[in-house]
């Protein structure tokens, strides 16, 4: 897995090599929307979806080679590049300042030119680029005979799903695993895994079961990431403990206790939403309440049910269960 | 050419359907996105682009059919995709709130959900969307065998282009021409130029013919745009007088003006630049400057230097001349 880490990493040095110069030759002022997008994008640090697009080339081939073909390296660095794009256009639609442990292209474009609008402006262009550029970079992948277009739709679903889950998020709809299939799991289990496939030649019936497997998958994988954010250890995830409650996120946790807590008895927790200066203190006991609730265990119980309505997907279908299953604990048995 | 623009009409027509189609099955909240595309897709009239791309095509074709292939038509129904992705993007960056005799799609879903932020995080979203349903549209068509991945890289230089060209022009380098060659040239005239060619299997010397000839071209028909813009007759060209300066636009008249003028004198047109609220009588004290300082003048030169040298390009090009010929009056002798 290590080496295939690499090996995205390097594939997108050598891509933003060539952009850079290309860029030079169209407009050198625009050099800044290259490092922009380049410094964000080299941040990223587990190439999760690499390897999940290789386990669905595993699963679906009867004796996978070990090291993964370039194939899956380059549909590696294009899923990471339109990730760029989403968290790009993302940031700056929920006003994050921080990304990855360092500052939101939003953020870094908008103290450059000391105005909100034009940093605005050029950080939705820097995304718009990024998204051309994932394109660009998938659509000369050599998929099999007859799983190019496939493998477009693939990857032009992934787009529409993300979109819409960020439209649902943004409207506030409160439809929390609707909203996370959509958001991430598209791009995170469901694209991938069915990228794999194609490189791998899948049957029909082979995609459909990594799509069953995926749909239950991806939806874990975010309320993982939820619970981590809330109860995780901040030295392990990276991320400060509370950020989803102070950026007033409408996570599984917040709708479960909204559900169950009257609202007289919910001061904790609605005190600190939405409230980027809400205290340490404040935080915990907001957190508290959750746990206290029956939220934690609420989330904690519907992640065991969809993992298993993920490993049941698997019962029967025309697939190599190891590398899936493998799969599975990395995305949802996860501390980071 | 009416011919080929309605079936463009339809062919968009077909495509929303389809979209609408897709997206309630996947949320019913985000029809409102494909609501907002659609109506400004097809408020778009002249299809101009596809025209441009069938003119490519029987420049390179030795007995052209009378009409255009569906290839054509889905060429220039996708350029018109890519074309609204652009304008939702850019009247938000622009702050734009009309377009195309009606609202823009950042005034439409600003108002809808009385609030600025969200209004323009969803109208970068319909964009986003516009741009994946685009390459879609794009990436279907069956071009000659080898030519696929060529006609795709003319697709994203496109893209390219138009992102550094208003990049360019959020900056305000003052460079007009080349932000007009980037900005609008791309997408008007060398792209679709370029695909014509690729699908008519053109040589490589007859590709590198059509983007000599595309480059002055495309300045030209921006350089008409502008005169238009600000000496037309509104009721030809559907547009006010005086948007530009009311707007602020770093035009080449201005540009010109600014150059040739000394300060103490530009006073009729500095008061006018970049205030909405000018007067009707202002606007024609600026544009009187703008007449008298040689601007005009200056401008409409450049025009014929440029619809010059384009036609210089096509001597000697293994080229037919007459549907060049007649894209270039159409692009740059026009009154609307």
């Amino acid at each position: 897995m290590d080496a295939l880490r690499v090996r995205v990493e390097q594939r997108l040095s050598t891509f933003f090599a060539d952009k850079r110069e290309e860029t030079l030759a169209l407009s050198s002022e625009s050099i800044e929307l290259i490092d922009a997008i380049e410094d964000l994008t080299m941040r990223g640090g587990k190439r999760l979806r690499a390897i999940v697009v290789a386990a669905g080339l595993q699963a679906v081939t009867d004796d996978p080679p070990t090291d993964a073909p370039d194939e899956v390296v380059d549909a590696g660095a294009a899923i990471e590049l339109l990730q760029s794009y989403l968290l790009i256009h993302d940031d700056w639609m929920d006003l994050d300042d921080e990304r990855r442990g360092g500052k939101s292209v939003y953020a870094t474009l908008r103290e450059r030119y000391d105005d909100d609008h034009l940093g605005a402006s050029i950080c939705v262009l820097a995304g718009d680029l990024t998204s051309a550029y994932a394109s660009e970079l998938f659509a000369r992948i050599p998929f099999p005979e007859g799983k190019r277009l496939r493998a477009l739709d693939a990857f032009w679903r992934m787009q529409r799903e993300v979109f819409f889950g960020q439209h649902l998020d943004l409207l506030g709809t409160g439809d929390v695993e609707r909203t996370y299939d959509l958001k991430t799991g598209s791009y995170t289990v469901r694209g991938p895994l069915c990228i794999g496939g194609l490189l791998g030649d899948a049957s029909d019936a082979a995609l459909e079961a990594l799509d069953r497997f995926a749909a239950p998958l991806g939806v874990a994988f975010q309320l993982r990431d939820e619970l981590l954010g809330t109860f995780g250890d901040p030295d392990q995830t990276g991320k400060p403990t509370g950020n989803d409650l102070r950026a007033g996120k409408l996570t599984a946790l917040v709708v479960h206790a909204r559900a169950e807590v009257p609202a007289a008895e919910r001061g904790p927790l609605e005190t600190v939403l939405g409230r980027p200066d809400a205290t340490d203190h404040e935080i915990a006991a907001a957190t508290e309440l959750l746990v206290r609730c029956g939220a934690r265990r609420h989330v904690e119980q519907r992640l065991a049910t969809l993992s298993a309505a993920a490993e049941r997907a698997l019962e029967g279908a025309p697939l190599r269960v190891e590398p899936l299953a493998r799969i599975a604990r990395l995305l949802i048995d996860r501390s980071y």
